[in-house]
């Protein structure tokens, strides 16, 4: 109580009062609750960015890893300023059934609440707090496709446009209650929005930059580059698995009443089964197919699966959330070896996972929800993958042009580490010089 | 707003209202709560399954790292989609003072909270998402402890009986309302009906499959194995103790009154005390002992301390809560040498962790919760130890003698990574070949 | 229901019950707010804990890494045992605008709660819980900055004190209703309370302790140090950063009305941004510098923010805070080699971030919150630090001239790991000799 007594003390803007008078409404309630259930979401979400930085951490060589440490949590730096700065309003501000919100920065107006009028049902905080970590996540999805090869701050400029401008507009065509919203496209927490747009936006980046030197060698050879600290790949999908509780559950964006919180708990149930069928799914396959569990494909195979589930994690079944996922899980390890063939170099599997997944998570979502159509969920995916891959083309290339992409084949070679950042990330390791 | 406007016109199932109306019973507000501690515990619950991965990662040598850490998200993977199958009804469905439920796939039925009667008291969802966590934590157990030797398929075949069938049957007997509940035998977390179930299934596997090659010398010698990564080990037991706070916590089974709130704190604070006795205690012992500090000793006695807690982390007082944990610090000390002597081969510590703190935790319980007897906590103890160690017996030798339970010597020296999955934990680091 | 029924049999002293009657009264749903507020706030707090120890032991060399893990996680087993024994009542009973609390051991007293008095505000434990993880964190500061040359019984013995004494003691200046809090000084989440306390107290044990051998060389050559594992120092920052949203935003110490709600969104909102602000001055600054980002050095720039953003979280637009971590990461750009031109050697950078950044954050609040003035809050500042550094020197001395305070040279060339607690970090990995 002392504390609280201090701080009545020094007067603090927006005191909070420890206890509400016996006739406050009811709705004051709700509103709490659909907060709260926004910041304990939105930090889950943030710390997928943490599983992000340690999923690429574990599958990148070892000589790269301080590299993508740092591109993995400074691009959350830009994510928070420049959702701050534009890309909230512009996904969010007056878009009204149109293409694109309004230029400004986002500011919180609460006064309604602080009098008494519970009608919005949450403080605005709370929800640029949810809605911003879901940025970053979409930009998170880039770096491990275009690891080992690209520039610090090439990486980051791309971010700048990614958080700032692309992800918002395509965002408020959808939850900016945007031209497709009003089609009744339907993507509860992102297999489109969120995954795919960043697996869209590392498919255009993969190709301009180019595979990794040693990658494919000649008459078709593909060798396979192995990651450098399995355990921390492992850990990463834990965290992401369970940050991607907080993704889904609280993008049912309320927890106010019974049917909320009903709601909510479906969601966990799918987003904890789906990512159970599309790992189980993904090691009977590539054991089947080669003999033995690849690591790596299991942690892709779960992944997949908490994509897959993402569009409509609320509607399946159980059962059918194992299904949605499973299938998810079989076209990861399918994608894979597909994308190699088109000498497309994904370091982590980052396309198969975010991309492949994210159209199939999302098509599939009328099979479980009536009012929803395949044909317009084709149109969403379709338009927002025609427009992440056009103007995140165009940004990649104008980087390219400007301060250059991709790193010097010395470089390469070296490893970015050393290069870039003038650090190691195991310096007291003895390394193998494996490729 | 606008998301949830879209979401409205996509025409969701269960619709969330973002706020009450102003005479909405309180009894709903009780209902939210009580089902978002089950969601918020569950996903502390579900992230001590890379507490485990990270602790057995550090703990097993290098050769077998991606392996053990396939295995501990793998073995979720089952646990998730056997417990929907048939494990939950089996724990849950129709005991009624007896044996066993009923068999079936579990399904959520919330129409009478959605017409507005909240006396089920949460979400159905809500229950089995914490249920199920509390399964694969079980599981959990048996991985480390059989490490290093084991075939992947064969454990998780034996996953799945541990899941589906052993684990649902014995917790019927208690928290499914059967026999040993009727007796008054009280185990709060799961001391019993988790860890030391997790402990005897180990146990029989450990005995069954025999140690690891060189472990035990000629004349009673016994040659350490070090672990392979230290800081991953003590983050897995940091991950493990800050789970806990929910396994134990949200086992309150409610937040919504202010008793229930009270409750949890009070779990909280023991959840929190003792692993510090027990990892004092341990420090203390090893140093008197040995002269030096072994640092996995107290890793063991923290998580000594919280197994011990578990069978009765609420009526405690912190002082009693400190003392509790220091004897379980204390008997692992004790008991890891004991099974070494025994030729018993437990990677982690996992049999004096969860086995004997698990039986010393549950059978302290009548010292601070004056309604419960020492006999009736035995029985349960006894009657729970000898199901799992005849059953898990059984399953094990099943398995021995159709695929097969350990790898070969040659598999076991080159280890389980390269052999097992062809995939090495650590490919760019020179190792050391220690034993 | 079940598991509840069972409960009920065997009569728990505080049973929660499932759902309130109808017309229970609103304030005690404001109790459960605040209660579980703490809870899961208090959680996040023990959250940095593992936080600390990842960022240390990535950070200091191979060879010191199990040591350090080692004292991160002992020493929350002490400042739990020694808060609970006397350091809550020394902070917070019977201050009374004074200058010290009582002697005497913790213990909860819900009583009027559960006689359906709720103007307490939070269950009694709930507070305890999130105060004693918040005087862990004040010693985890100080592990990092002494570590690689500090004896291990040395060190805890130091904590003892601190966790037991001299940090509850000026804690209850302000936090406990003291003289400072009387005065109108101001640190909402602990700038000034919990991180420079720690930093002063680190300060002082590096001088005592002195520079480790080949840190400085001749003619005031300044010998970098790397850090062993920068992928476990990333993931540290990560953790810290999250668990910080509950440091700062539990620090509402209430939930329980529509403008505490709205108050922890915004204490969210700038505890997200001050580090993407400090961290992104950073690497601008290094990149300047020095032609290159050091990823530690984006690291210790968003720790910085946050640590700048502690002291008053709740009134800054979330422009102003981006600003004020901004020239939080610049502070640590600066304090770094300041440091080490004082032949002072902080092993983690522990005193730029968390004692500079500390004070600075404590002194920028008045340009935010016009209750607060600048005098009020540099007097708190000096007082504090002047305790501190008094207070912990002799602690310091005492353990020197008693029990000792360094290893010897041999021990430090060889590392802490085996000589002070007989075990290797990473025992499998061939070392390079760096320093």
């Amino acid at each position: 109580m002392k504390r609280i007594v201090s701080l009545i003390a020094v007067g603090l803007l927006a005191l909070p009062s420890l206890a509400l008078a016996d006739d406050a409404p009811l709705s004051e309630f709700a509103y709490i609750l659909n907060t709260f259930s926004f910041l304990v979401g939105g930090m889950l979400v943030f710390w997928m960015a943490a599983g992000f930085a340690m999923l690429e951490s574990g599958l990148v060589r070892s000589k790269n890893v301080a590299t993508i440490c740092l591109k993995n949590i400074s691009l959350f730096g830009i994510a928070g300023i420049l959702f701050y700065l534009m890309g909230y309003n512009l996904m969010y501000a007056g878009v009204d059934g149109g293409f694109i919100g309004s230029f400004g920065i986002w500011g919180a107006d609460d006064a309604a609440a602080l009098a008494g009028d519970y009608s919005a049902g949450y403080a605005a905080g709370s929800d640029w707090f949810f809605q911003m970590v879901f940025c970053g996540a979409a930009c998170s999805v880039v770096s491990g496709c275009v690891a080992e090869r690209i520039k610090l701050w090439s990486f980051l400029a791309f971010c700048v446009f990614l958080t700032g401008i692309i992800y918002p507009i395509q965002g408020s065509w959808v939850w900016g209650g945007g031209w497709l919203s009003e089609m009744g496209f339907s993507d509860y927490a992102g297999s489109t929005l969120v995954h795919s747009v960043g697996g869209w936006a590392a498919l255009t980046g993969a190709i301009i930059l180019g595979a990794r030197k040693g990658k494919y060698g000649k008459g078709g050879k593909i060798n396979p580059i192995p990651g450098s600290n399995i355990p921390l790949a492992t850990l990463g999908t834990f965290i992401l698995w369970i940050g991607w509780l907080g993704f889904n559950g609280a993008s049912a964006l309320s927890l106010g009443s019974a049917g909320a919180a009903i709601e909510q708990s479906n969601v966990y149930i799918n987003t904890m089964l789906a990512p159970c069928g599309g790992m189980i799914a993904a090691m009977i396959m590539v054991q089947v197919l080669y003999k033995k569990v690849d690591v790596t494909m299991a942690l892709n195979g779960a992944l997949a699966g908490l994509v897959s589930i993402t569009a409509g994690p609320a509607a399946p079944s159980p059962g059918a959330a194992i299904l949605i996922g499973a299938v998810g899980g079989v076209l990861v390890v399918l994608a894979v070896p597909f994308f190699d063939k088109l000498k497309i170099d994904d370091v982590v599997g980052a396309l198969s996972v975010h991309l492949v997944c994210g159209i199939w998570g999302t098509l599939v979502v009328p099979v479980t929800n009536d009012e929803t159509s395949f044909m317009t969920q084709l149109i969403g995916v379709a338009a927002i993958g025609a427009f992440v891959v056009v103007t995140s083309t165009i940004v990649w290339l104008i980087v390219k042009f400007t301060i250059g992409l991709r790193v010097s084949e010395e470089e390469e070679y070296k490893g970015c580490d050393v290069t870039e950042i003038g650090m190691e990330a195991y310096p007291y390791f003895q390394g193998r010089n494996i490729s």
